[in-house]
């Protein structure tokens, strides 16, 4: 279904109602830990609604789960939800019972400020990992956030920021779409930048076909009046074809976190699933919005030149065009062919042939297009190497962003992951620097 | 089993009855393809048994998988074996009905000089894919190796070079040891930098259960007397405990292929799988040999500064183990921390948690040792951080080679995985270089 959506300023306080601040309260310790540092990055958001709303959440598929993933399982089975209060420079994972301890207090000390159930909060934390929060300098940062909260685009923009880790810049989005006469808005922030490849569910439980794969966080506001089941249904859906088909450096984060929060002050007729339309144009619309967000991203991968969107067709089935689709993406040598700009379609062969998806060589095409493109450049027929000009393959994979399009010929299963490429400066940045221990952890 | 073996020179000349010659005969087509040029890497190697000898073989389990494996697996169907002829500089990969006709034409031009049958010449190409082999100069170089064929360490030194691509060295050994009053000896040598993860089964079918995992070429001549099954046998346990366990960056090749060929001229009682004692020592004394060329292997792996030996124990299964050590030994994160000399086991225990294999973090500890030394000093016990200063655990993963034992407390399986750093050289030499299209390929 495709509609359009009206681009909006003010990403998560562009829905009515919703308010957002964002603060430094220092929890790296890298200062005096008196609150306010001059010039120093915000590492305390905080997130509110005016009105109770419905909640749904998708959390790492990771065995090993942050403390605050596992209090926001917890909280998500309440029927209402008001408030998300998210730290970065901490993951407040690997971090036993005092983190789970300090989860709660989190949640406590945001529903204490803004008068709510201490259950209606979500709690999310980023950054290093297996070390406990400071939580003199967290309960300062949320008393000093709750007195910050606005609803114009600065609080949103504060709040961003606040959530950031080793990301290079914000990301933010906005859109209003109609449902009958009532213009409806959906915002949205998230951050990550590396450790990222998602794979997330409803209640952090791995199904059994779910492809094993930073932290990414992902918060999702809107005014519409959905029921929680039906915003829990779309929100599922938009992650599968978003966050959850990313990936930076294959790795899984310990913390992955998504949360949408409606508070039904668009008023409009209450989406359920059995309403059909309705259902479908919003989740059309929070699609957008989390594929938007999912691809900000990747653009913003650690070190990252390249933005490939990787597009599988002609699998026996979908699973195996995805797990086509994840070997070719998290390669190490595809990845640093595509840093070279080289249209290297023998490592891709490759790494299709020791997928888990069937391949049969002589069936494979691979072509590359612009992002979107319909023209394709083929640099593979039938797995013989096709006459386009050298030349001109460079040109394509020179590109920041292009398309790279395989098919298999076996099959109907499509699917597609958006990738980066590997750098020198991934390596540099991730090497760490032992004289620095905020650098330890994810 | 635990037994003395005594090292010699000479690789795989060292053995009784084996010849060896490595030539220049320009497979890449860099220079004048007249021949020899002065100071060109040599690139054709041939390898040629007095006797006619009992076989054994295991080959990539990539479904894409080249013509010279293919042309392999049909000649270890034979009784006998005389000889391997083996190119670098050009996989014949992913070269169609062509590829397959030139893996032919190769072992018969090498049958045609050496006066042999061409069903008993195994062929093995390594280098750039999808590109067909310049066969006028392979005819040139087999011609000029089966006149430079030598039984001293010469000839077995230019075949070991002639093999290599990526490797900055030659990879060659020789042992000897008893069966009674017989001395036998085994020699081998090795390719392989990059594009390793090898998963090697004896037909090239994948087994059910395969761990899904470069070219590593691996040539094992022997004067044992042993029955063809019996050398098959001990060969695949040899592998599946070396060469099968490595990994430099998780892409596993096209063209992996190891190769075993037993002459007889030891003089020893034949040895059958019935007959254990002769054959365990025999199966050991093979996998001394296969298992210190796999290590050579990883220590050459491009762009590599550390030598890790992942040891995992107390999982659930030895599948599992496997698994978990995999996750960790191919996480990008892992390996540039490891590059880094940062002893961060956040990023270990994320990829504990999304390995495929049952995790408990409150269960996992994660210690260093010296290469096989027996102190340990642990970074996390029991899932919580140890008391081990942080700068004495910087001084392990400081060090070119260490241990990594990860034990997971949740029953008896066990694994090891030999793998190598992450690092800036490695992604600046992968991104390759368009301008020089011989980099085109794996």
């Amino acid at each position: 279904m495709k509609f359009s959506f009206k681009p909006l300023p003010a990403g998560i306080v562009a829905p009515r109602g919703f308010h957002a601040a964002g603060v430094y309260c220092d929890i790296k310790r890298l200062g005096t830990g008196k609150g306010s540092e001059k010039g120093a990055k915000r590492d305390l958001a905080l997130i509110v609604s005016a009105e109770p709303t419905a909640a749904a959440g998708l959390f790492t598929t990771n065995q090993v789960c942050a403390a605050p993933v596992k209090l926001c399982v917890e909280h998500l089975r309440e029927a209402h939800a008001r408030a998300i209060v998210v730290n970065s420079g901490n993951a407040n994972a690997c971090t036993g019972r005092q983190g789970m301890k300090d989860a709660r207090v989190m949640a406590e000390a945001a529903a204490r400020v803004l008068k709510i159930p201490a259950t209606q909060v979500f709690v999310a934390s980023t950054g290093r990992i297996g070390v406990p929060l400071p939580m003199a300098n967290v309960r300062r940062g949320i008393a000093a956030a709750a007195r910050e909260l606005s609803a114009d685009a600065t609080g949103a923009g504060n709040a961003a920021e606040a959530i950031l880790t080793s990301d290079t810049r914000p990301k933010e989005i906005a859109v209003e779409f109609r449902l009958g006469a009532h213009p409806v808005r959906i915002g949205g922030m998230c951050k990550g930048a590396g450790m990222i490849q998602p794979g997330m569910s409803p209640t952090g439980a791995r199904p059994a076909s779910a492809p094993l794969h930073a932290t990414m966080l992902g918060f999702i506001t809107t005014d519409a009046s959905i029921e929680k089941p039906a915003l829990q249904a779309a929100l599922t859906e938009s992650v599968a074809a978003s966050f959850n088909r990313i990936t930076v450096d294959g790795d899984m984060s310990t913390n992955d976190t998504v949360i949408a929060m409606a508070n039904g002050l668009a008023g409009n007729p209450r989406i359920t699933r059995g309403r059909r339309a309705d259902f479908l144009k919003f989740q059309s619309a929070l699609q957008h919005v989390t594929l938007e967000l999912a691809k900000m991203i990747v653009r913003d991968g650690e070190g990252a030149t390249r933005f490939v969107t990787v597009r599988v067709a002609g699998a026996r089935t979908r699973t195996e065009a995805d797990m086509a689709a994840r070997s070719v993406a998290n390669s190490v040598l595809v990845k640093t062919s595509w840093f070279g700009g080289d249209p290297n379609w023998g490592r891709i062969l490759d790494a299709l042939g020791y997928s888990a998806a069937k391949i049969d060589e002589r069936r494979v095409d691979v072509a590359y297009s612009a992002p979107g493109g319909r023209e394709r450049l083929y640099s593979l027929r039938r797995g013989q190497p096709a006459k386009t000009p050298f030349r001109s393959l460079c040109e394509q994979v020179a590109r920041p962003e292009f398309d790279l399009h395989i098919h298999l010929n076996t099959g109907r299963g499509s699917a597609v992951i958006y990738a980066a490429d590997l750098t020198e400066a991934y390596v540099e940045f991730n090497k760490g620097n032992i004289n620095d221990p905020a650098s330890l952890g994810g």
